[in-house]
């Protein structure tokens, strides 16, 4: 049994974590960190991480970037793998994740949903070989709250695409007018509308066949889902820089 | 046994209409108009119109619009519906169509496919309706060599809707940056690649469901099929203007 | 402001509806009738309909068959409409319900989303048209969980499509062998995996281009916001039988 | 300038190379065999391969089995690589196919489309990691006239996946009935209608996403475009058995 450690337990993903470990039997929660504290859970939550003294195997954070400097430490300390789920860490502060790997198993990762990146994978893989005879278009849906168009995973995708290209390309997010699609673009196309959780889809158009890759997101514990992988992934590992590809490839 | 003088026979549709017709027992194609002659048909081509003293049933029009007057001509002498495939007519043609309507049957469509008349027809009843609680997408996919974006028939699409809606609502053709989707912003995506037909497909994405409306051409024929259905339901008319609209509510 | 009684409050569809009901701002939920009562919930429950003595507009229904006698004696004494969302009635009940229909505003349907409701009436209207020259396939996809294929609304589709066209369909749930499709056959297809919440898809395949309807549910407050409408549609009314269809053709 | 001497040249599949070569500008017809001259083809044609004194670099065959014969002895003379794309050989045939390729470069393909060898490489790679948290579902649709069920194509990709798979899988082909799926079923689906060329689905449903690789075929063109690149691939190889896997991971 692999004995995690949650820190953010009582935000929003933080109780989708705790919905959706019931569907590994091999991991428990043993405790939470987070600044509010909600007598509902069936595990202690500590206001600090120091003050937590139980045996734990893999610390997993949903919180947010300021929590960075203590969660290594106290990882360092304990020797546990730190599995790092929170998004918007400052250059500085990937640039210490990266140090801090040096010492212990830590774990980042773009994007945390699996199918995301078992396409990613895919892409590198076809991207170059497809290149010359298919144009290449990506569509992405998403609910109509979204702020950011195109998404970041779309641009996850379409970045992959292009480093895997050995052609200039040029990204085209809209196209309005006269004038022949030229080879070297890729289009990236954002729809949004109601409550769509998340849909990318990578088409590869040639003379007389369409290949397509799509993934779509059914809700948010598609990410509890990666993430409680990541951990089981993480668990015994030594230290390094891990991510979902290592997963995915295990 | 529907008789059809084919105008423009030896043309890129006028051929797939040659092919097309076997599918149509009722139909057959008695003489063709053409400027070259291609003495590979079944039937009798002439140069010019008046040279046919065939007996005619209607006369179904794949040229171009500077054939317009000697066919309205023609028509009204023998008194036969006209089917007029062509597009690019001027407003003054379009004027001239409408008023030899009061003398004989013409048919003219924005579009000649069935399915897109029946999706069009479609958005006429539903649009207003779901409008308050659906956020309205559209998306298109053509081939490479497609000139314009968003095709013909996507913006066809989008005006029924925009007029069937009783708000302002504006056209987004790609969204890049930040910023909520406005709920009066019709998406409209065009995707170009490889020898894709014509796909075009209407998205009403609302709280916690989709309903989505697709039209797929699987090839040119699909305007064939088109206009030898209007010629059939042309047949035995009297004066007037008709469309699509009419074959479609028959 | 139209107050709701929720008979269910506290059963899964009933917690579904408590969140659901801020995005309707002329709607509230007044009281509660559950067996057990949930004191996190923000306005009171009881154990008996008949304790409730609160002013209400309209009473919704998410229990179970064996509550419809209570409800419907207490929706005439109070003359107030009554939405039932619960299935598995019997033949008597179902009997009942009629009857009910001639003294109060009672509302049933056989599915509770708007937009399934929406397409359904879109198959009334285009199946008999389109039959002649587009053979017809469904295809629905849900979790692996589901314990019935198809699904009860693939069947009702296939039910309004079948009943909309004047010659004999059969049904084909899967094909295995050799021979060509019979014109006559609707093929219903169910593909279950993972968590998938919910899709419908009615193929019209011509020669030459293809029409789709396609519906996806992206979770299990599509029906309570369907239920909602519902609500606001029946406040005010007179007796007599509603259904979802007369939501949306409101 | 390769130089392909086309088998099969006045068939349906030979005149759709004869058009379709003009977008690869560095191969040439040289000669046609065919039992049947068609005096409106731009090269020679020979009723016997051995009447073909000309110098070519590639055959490629689109006949029938009966041909193979006479192909692999003219190919062993003129010690010339054999693209064969006809379907149909019997055990003992094929069995001559692999000891021709023991003296000189042969091809074959269980299918011609570069776009099904892509998919079915990838399925390869994912299967096996994705099985245990995906459940698995194929969908194919082709046109109303296809004898078989489901395509040779989709049980192509269901075997590749099977195979992959450590464990005991089963096909499901149409689920009528009530019954959870078991988790080691593969469900393949035969959608049929109108003139759909073909499209084939494979769809990975997991906890909370689905990942799906779709083809689709535009139209027959997609098996002379695989045939050509396998012709520019072969050209120049030495002895040995060559497939579409060995063309599009060059």
């Amino acid at each position: 049994m692999v004995k995690i450690l949650l820190s953010g337990c009582c935000g929003r993903m933080g109780k989708v974590i705790s919905e959706c470990i019931s569907n590994f039997p091999n991991l428990t929660i043993t405790a939470g960190i987070d600044k509010y504290v909600d007598s509902s859970l069936e595990y202690p939550v500590f206001k600090n991480i120091e003050e937590c003294t139980l045996d734990i195997d893999v610390i997993l954070d949903f919180s947010n970037p300021a929590t960075l400097n203590s969660l290594t430490k106290y990882a360092k300390i304990k020797n546990t793998p730190l599995v790092l789920c929170t998004t918007g860490y400052s250059e500085q502060q990937l640039e210490d994740i990266k140090n801090a790997s040096n010492e212990i198993p830590m774990f980042r990762s773009a994007n945390m949903s699996i199918g995301i990146n078992v396409i990613n994978n895919i892409l590198k893989k076809v991207s170059a070989m497809l290149y010359d005879n298919y144009d290449i278009e990506l569509v992405e849906k998403h609910h109509n709250q979204k702020l950011d168009s195109p998404s970041g995973t779309a641009l996850l995708l379409a970045n992959t695409i292009k480093e895997s290209i050995p052609h200039e390309t040029v990204f085209n997010k809209g196209r309005d007018g006269i004038g022949k699609r030229p080879h070297n673009e890729i289009g990236i196309h954002a729809i949004r509308g109601g409550s769509i959780v998340g849909e990318h889809e990578v088409i590869f158009a040639g003379q007389s066949e369409i290949i397509e890759l799509k993934h779509t997101a059914l809700s948010r514990e598609v990410f509890a889902v990666g993430a409680l992988k990541a951990c089981e992934f993480m668990y015994g590992k030594t230290e390094g820089m891990y991510s979902m590809d290592n997963v995915i490839n295990d």
